[in-house]
């Protein structure tokens, strides 16, 4: 768990003493030219704070870069602002009215994920995630994708939660050894998976396949939608499979994490 | 979940007012005659708090009655006292030193959940919790195991986690559902399920046993090690067959609930 031991300060590559703080598992980086640098760089930065103040060139550059790349900006009144100055550990003025938050894990692109001439020993699995919202599930179906041998984790920035320091917690180590992808719709990027000749099998309580048929002899994409909605109906489209689990029991649905575990394990079972 | 909407105070069927409080979805009892009450009465009570200084008559009748029932007896200094008094809301000084923590499910008898002239239309399974010390892992755990259709839980008071608020709502209703019995010694308890007519199923990360081999046609009681640990070696001894799930990843072991889930629907499309 290397990310976490990283100190409140930290000499960077160019030798300067950079503004970044680690509070409560989370780096923030603040200050207007640190975070423009950051933005600049293009990656590491997942979200952008603004005071509700706060103007000026400095921030203009860092909407335009932001807004260039789809990084989210949030803005914070005076005293949500002041909070996160708080738990962050930032010293009061310091931030100039700029905090950012950065990635906890690599990113890996789509497309490498998706690349079907790297070599596998069977036919290869991707387990992407449509609605989960609770960072504790999606580092508990990370862990399950992880354990299976699956080859990488699709999320997407609006239809399932952000890559936490809970949902790393939650992940046992996962999300920081399994390659995973995030993008801005799902449904796209499932589009791009079946060109490059994946199959799509999602997860639906009313589905007519069991989890247990003979549909697995193909790279397959894995989708699991939250426990309560299921997966969205614009994704559910682009899905060349709808499965279930048959429930015995009287409660209405297993944890995602437990789901994605047995269609996973039934798959290498089959395989 | 009609538990979490118990009042602070509570017409009980004698039609007096008792002394009871629910705060932060926990139910304590308080004062000596209360305590005796439902001690005697001989359910409902998980744990008795003491303070340091009680004594008399009243307490050592409620040593002797919590003994003679093997309900636990905790002795808090001044402050941990004074702490657990104002976290359940109860007025100063109106404990008399006495607090009981009450049971949040109804425990079924051992005997009764392995009765197998209780007609069933497949293979009866339950499953024992063994290590598991995390209450949120047991509420997943028995949701899994509800959902599976298994027709109840062991858990006992050494060697598993107390049934919390933490726990029943992590199983997500389950755990008001499944029928669970509250066992001593677990050796035990599997020593009288062998008799029974129940085969013992451990899972082990260095079994032989695959979970996907055909052992499962018979009445199971499938035991669940921590993730940690695994299976303690004297319970492991009075397993039948010990199984494991094979990993392929780097990371390494499911969450519990979720090798659960594996098995327990391994069990089911096999059935």
């Amino acid at each position: 768990m290397g990310f976490f031991g990283l100190q409140s300060t930290e000499l960077l590559k160019n030798g300067e003493l950079k503004n970044i703080n680690n509070m409560n598992n989370k780096t923030y980086l603040y200050g207007r030219n640190p975070v423009i640098e950051a933005l600049k760089e293009g990656k590491g930065v997942e979200k952008v704070f603004l005071s509700f103040n706060a103007s000026g060139d400095g921030i203009s550059k860092i909407y335009t870069i932001a807004k260039s790349k789809g990084i989210q900006i949030v803005k914070y009144d005076r005293r949500k602002f002041t909070d996160l100055e708080k738990k962050a550990g930032i010293p009061s003025r310091e931030s100039q009215g700029v905090i950012a938050q950065r990635e906890l894990i690599k990113f890996t692109a789509l497309e490498h994920l998706l690349d079907l001439n790297v070599k596998t020993n069977s036919n290869p699995i991707i387990v992407a995630l449509d609605g989960i919202e609770d960072p504790h599930n999606l580092g508990a179906i990370a862990r399950s994708a992880e354990c299976s041998g699956a080859r990488g984790l699709i999320v997407s920035t609006r239809a399932s939660a952000p890559v936490t320091p809970t949902a790393v917690k939650a992940s046992a180590g996962a999300l920081e050894t399994l390659r995973t992808a995030k993008v801005e719709n799902l449904g796209s990027a499932l589009e791009e998976a079946k060109e490059e000749g994946w199959w799509i099998v999602g997860t639906d309580l009313n589905a007519q396949n069991s989890y247990t048929d003979a549909i697995y002899d193909k790279p397959i994409v894995l989708v699991i939608g939250s426990e309560g909605k299921g997966i969205r109906p614009s994704v559910k489209q682009k899905c060349d499979y709808l499965i279930q689990i048959p429930m015995r029991g009287k409660t209405q649905s297993l944890n995602a994490s437990v789901s994605a575990g047995v269609v996973l394990f039934e798959i290498l079972r089959q395989s």
